[in-house]
């Protein structure tokens, strides 16, 4: 399949995610060609090691290990540690164009989609006279009257979405008891109404349920008056529609008023992508949610250890016998005892590993994000960094972070890279080794989709109760940028940081990034199913990353050879990361406001195309746009899950061939058939 | 003089200076207050400086360094830091909320001014079919239909000019002898033709230049056909003008194209601020230029002494002996003895410290800013950097900048502020002399204007030959905001670094804060001559020196309580830089787009405010702005030097009532004549 086709297929997003294994493979086939031929050999034909008198195997001997204090031979690293930088940037800036002019011609060639004439206005100041909509209408109609077409008002229906899906869960539990008495009339169903159905009053299962819903229906009424009638259920923002692209571009683009804070307009994300959750957040309290979080997250990323490893002390024999005495006799039946000795001690830190994306998650979601791709992109970046402290830096340097944190503190700035660049090529075989279990069978695990069946299998062993619940289990997910990102960028951190101290170790990435790019091409053709479109948006992240790692892999190098008495090659290595932040500067000048902002040249050609092609769209275009930003719970109740509700009701805009599975047909029709048509496939593929 | 009349009479940008010193006065007078009432008598009621063995003087006494190790009394001067901090916040905030609301009520007044209707645009793309101004005048009939008015493009006028400049001092030469010859017609005036007349062939000076002229006037007609006519002269830049304020404000603020460095759209700056110059530097080289003015500067605040000191080793008495052996007779002569000896060393750095400010500006117009108000807050700030680490720094820890350098490279991150943070108490009798010498006497001189005076009487003697040099040495000069601002903040930082450490200073700090607040209201209003309008665009950069100082001070007194064992304080005093920290970003989200964006709604208002007052106005506007930024040196040749070239022609747009005494009156027509007239008076008052 052809880039183009794929493209088509699956979404500009997943067809630029693939392009960062490609990258990775672009970057390092050179490197492992030119640190093979050239510091293999270099570092091969010493014998340092052998004459000293620690113990060494023989990937240090193909290291920088093997070469003797003071030797010229490091000239031959440094002169590679530019090649490597060069390369690198070259590379980086290449992809950096390409994706850009992939996003124009994405946004070019789109068909109509609410976001190109929708701006998201926020923070509307209050007036004691006028409602949000009245004001919203009168400020765009006096400043932007010659492009103003209509808006939308938000809505608080946080808890109408809440009630919604309560009634959801019982009409399930209801179908559930309608099927279990339907198979044995004989009996009826019954069920204790107290938590999760453990105690309470027995009743009437279907009766019960039938009330329940009952209720729930008048409650969702009585909520949606109050909603769509209560002013204070309006949220002071607003989805600004215009009659041209150009017009949003100018709104989206400028500030509307004296006050920078008030009338915030910004490109409004695609209908899918909103997280609705959180437009009703007040946009005072948005600055003090980001440094509560920045904060959080700074204690989680260096004093996480510190519970877990309380947990840890409790969670062995005698922590156990102390804090409950009355265990002892189990305990010290032998297969709980070895079970609890040489499983527990890790488990609470294996749990905390598989929450900790989650949690992430859920921290950007507090911060106030507006749309998914952007909570997306924020758990991407802070589960980066919590990675290089706790798994990079804590592998090298052992000991917690914190500890790390308190050396730091207490040591002068130029003694850091040192102690850290020493410890480098003593750990390049259990990067090797990490690349092999974590990367590897990582990857081709995710072709099995091994977790994905056995969590399918046990979802239907215990939750599926319903046709419907089965449809949701086999949900394929997406590619899951705020994880799999990530940990691409681990392994460009490490390629980049051992391309010149260990080159043995490039290999090792290089079968990562090809294995990986083959099995992930072939999950987004067949199996994942995106959730949103936001055009290649976080490439400027993923730049930035590899960027960031090019620098660590400079700091380090330098303090490496500090201690090897190389003193003359420090001045000349420390041009690196200045010209490298030289270089990543003038990529965002360059490139990254073709990520954020869309050019009125831009969008007065689609316009004008527009005009000559559909010259009555300004017609149909108000009815187009007037609900495209509705809130997905007015539209129908029939939404599944938080997934489903903001997946379903952007179907006028789905960009892709795929279509979700919960979408109804009928809603296929942005499909103009030039390819394949796969979903028929995929459903094939996932019937039980 | 109220502060409305003083924008009427001085502009703006005068009353805002004058501002700052009035917020010095309203930060320091409640800390004067506060810290004289409560510290003062904490520090002067211990005894451990009269039971130390060290010196001490009775400033000491009153200072924290009479405080013993571990005392609770240091938790007075943490409280007093947070009074502090709380209330130069305060003041901040509250100075830079009314200064974004007096330049948004001063736009709105003004009447219409070029640069309100103006966009310079930069970076247009080469094009080898179409003239620069046709390929703009394309791009914004296509882009900006609805707005677009007329442009302008920009020659690079700058070797014209020169000649121009030449010819004028020709002419004045010419003048002179003709003065001469009237005066004594028995002689014919005669000259050396070689270098500044000193040798070469005699000949009659009238007629030397007279031709000289003559072929100037040629010259200066064919470049000018050469500017106008050839494309080569024409800089791919141009002064776009649109109808409405509302068109300018979109155009300035959107991106126009895909690659966000072509067609470069700025709010265009008034023509008398546009620096003309610099419109020709090609854009791809600002970057260089960029980096390398800030790499020079680096080496210039670091390492200036390097050059001064191997100055000063020659210019002693055995240097000069050694260097040029010949001289060895003079100057053992005594009193030419005790000259070089009393006096030489000092004065490599003296006249280092002179002509830093100009070196300062030559190195902002090197890095290419397109107007002069850029341009001197561009050396405002590097004029700042420069006295932090060289005067405060460099008088706190004796010794060069550059070994503090080194030093600070092998210390630890948090013993820096250790080492400071001792030493603070000690210098506080040093700036309290350099407060008085350089401060004060600074001012009563600024009021005595004795530089200029004798300035303008050695020009008198040695320069002038005509009338107009006579009119030129007498010009007042403008306030000097690159070298008047910086010594103002540094003030503030000495203020509030020793405002908790030694109260004792700040009477000298408020002194001089009142002195100068009443000398240079006098000399705003009947001296100084305002070169340009920027509508106090330079206000963000006084706040965020303001913070700085305050932060610094946050810094050096957590070091000082470190050492004096008072660990308890350490993370109390940490929260202040945060909390100062976050008040700027807050500050600058919230009234920094004031000073660089013009917002949509305050245009449209204007836009339509005019619309009702003139109907016709539109029909008069391309006429007004269609010569608003030709080159000066097109307008006419009747220029005198640099500062006329970029004065004279912007008289259809000057602001205040002050008219530049170069003007003809005719140009006058924009005042209203609500205010005395205070030109006159000036003009009494300067006659010789």
């Amino acid at each position: 399949m052809p880039e183009a086709e794929l493209i088509d297929h699956a979404g500009l997003d997943s067809a630029v995610y693939l392009r960062i294994y490609l990258l990775g493979l672009k970057i390092f086939v050179p490197i492992f060609v030119l640190t093979w031929a050239i510091l293999i050999p270099v570092n091969w034909t010493n014998n340092t090691l052998e004459h000293s008198t620690e113990t060494y195997s023989e990937v240090d001997k193909l290291s920088i290990s093997n070469i003797p204090h003071k030797s010229p031979r490091f000239w031959a690293h440094v002169a590679m540690a530019y090649v490597v930088t060069i390369w690198t940037c070259f590379m980086l800036k290449k992809e950096y164009e390409t994706i850009a002019n992939m996003r124009f011609y994405f946004l070019q060639s789109e068909k109509h989609r609410p976001d190109q004439f929708t701006v998201l206005v926020k923070n509307v100041p209050p007036d004691a006279h006028e409602s949000v909509s009245e004001m919203v209408q009168l400020f765009f109609l006096v400043n932007h009257h010659d492009n103003y077409l209509t808006h939308q008002v938000v809505c608080n229906a946080n808890k109408l979405a809440k009630l919604v899906k309560t009634k959801r869960k019982k009409q399930n539990w209801l179908d559930y008891y309608h099927i279990k008495y339907s198979k044995n009339p004989s009996k009826r169903p019954m069920m204790k109404t107290g938590f999760h159905g453990l105690w309470g009053a027995k009743v009437d299962a279907i009766e019960h349920h039938e009330a329940e819903i009952e209720k729930l229906t008048n409650q969702i009424a009585e909520e949606r008056t109050n909603v769509m009638n209560n002013p204070k259920a309006i949220v002071p923002a607003a989805f600004v529609s215009f009659k041209t692209r150009l017009g949003a571009a100018v709104c989206a683009q400028t500030q509307q008023v004296r006050n920078p804070t008030l009338w915030l307009t910004e490109w409004a994300p695609e209908p899918r992508d909103v997280y609705w959750k959180n437009l009703a957040i007040p946009h005072v309290s948005l600055t003090i949610r980001k440094v509560t979080m920045g904060v959080a997250f700074f204690f989680l990323t260096f004093f996480f250890m510190i519970p877990i490893t309380f947990v840890q002390s409790l969670a062995n024999i005698e922590g156990i016998e102390k804090a409950a005495p009355f265990l002892k006799p189990i305990i010290h039946i032998k297969p709980i005892k070895s079970f609890i000795q040489g499983f527990l001690p890790g488990i609470a830190l294996k749990i905390f590993l598989i929450l900790l994306p989650k949690l992430l998650m859920a921290m950007s979601k507090f911060e106030g994000f507006m749309s998914k791709s952007r909570l997306e992109r924020r758990s991407a970046s802070r589960y980066y960094l919590f990675n290089f402290v706790n798994v990079f830096l804590g592998s090298i340097i052992a000991g917690a972070a914190f500890e790390q944190l308190n050396t730091f503190l207490n040591q002068s700035a130029n003694r850091i890279p040192e102690i850290i660049g020493i410890a480098i090529p003593m750990k390049a075989t259990f990067f090797i080794t990490y690349i092999m279990v974590d990367g590897w069978s990582g990857t081709a695990g995710e072709i099995l989709r091994l977790k994905q069946l056995i969590i399918y299998h046990l979802k239907n062993i215990f939750l599926v109760k319903t046709e419907r619940d089965r449809e949701k289990a086999m949900n394929p997910g997406t590619i899951g940028f705020n994880t799999g990102e990530p940990q691409i960028q681990f392994y460009f951190l490490i390629g980049l940081v051992y391309a010149v101290v260990t080159p043995l170790l490039i290999p090792f990435i290089l079968i990562f990034f090809g294995l990986a790019f083959v099995v992930f091409r072939h999950q987004i053709i067949n199996v994942y199913n995106p959730k949103y479109e936001s055009r290649a948006a976080f490439w400027p992240d993923v730049h930035g990353r590899v960027i960031t790692a090019l620098i660590v892999s400079q700091v380090l190098l330098m303090g490496l050879l500090s201690t090897k008495h190389a003193a003359a090659t420090t001045p000349v290595l420390l041009a690196l990361p200045v010209l490298t932040i030289g270089f990543h500067i003038y990529c965002k000048g360059r490139f990254e406001p073709a990520f954020t902002r869309y050019p009125l040249q831009e969008a007065m050609n689609k316009d004008t195309l527009d005009r000559v092609r559909e010259p009555n769209l300004n017609m149909n275009l108000k009815g187009y746009l007037e609900n495209a930003y509705i809130h997905p719970v007015f539209k129908d109740d029939d939404f599944d899950d938080e997934d489903a509700l903001h997946l379903d009701h952007g179907a006028p805009v789905v960009p892709t061939k795929r279509q979700s599975r919960q979408n109804t047909p009928t809603r296929s029709r942005t499909s103009n058939g030039s390819a394949p048509s796969l979903p028929e496939i995929v459903e094939e593929k996932h019937k039980p």
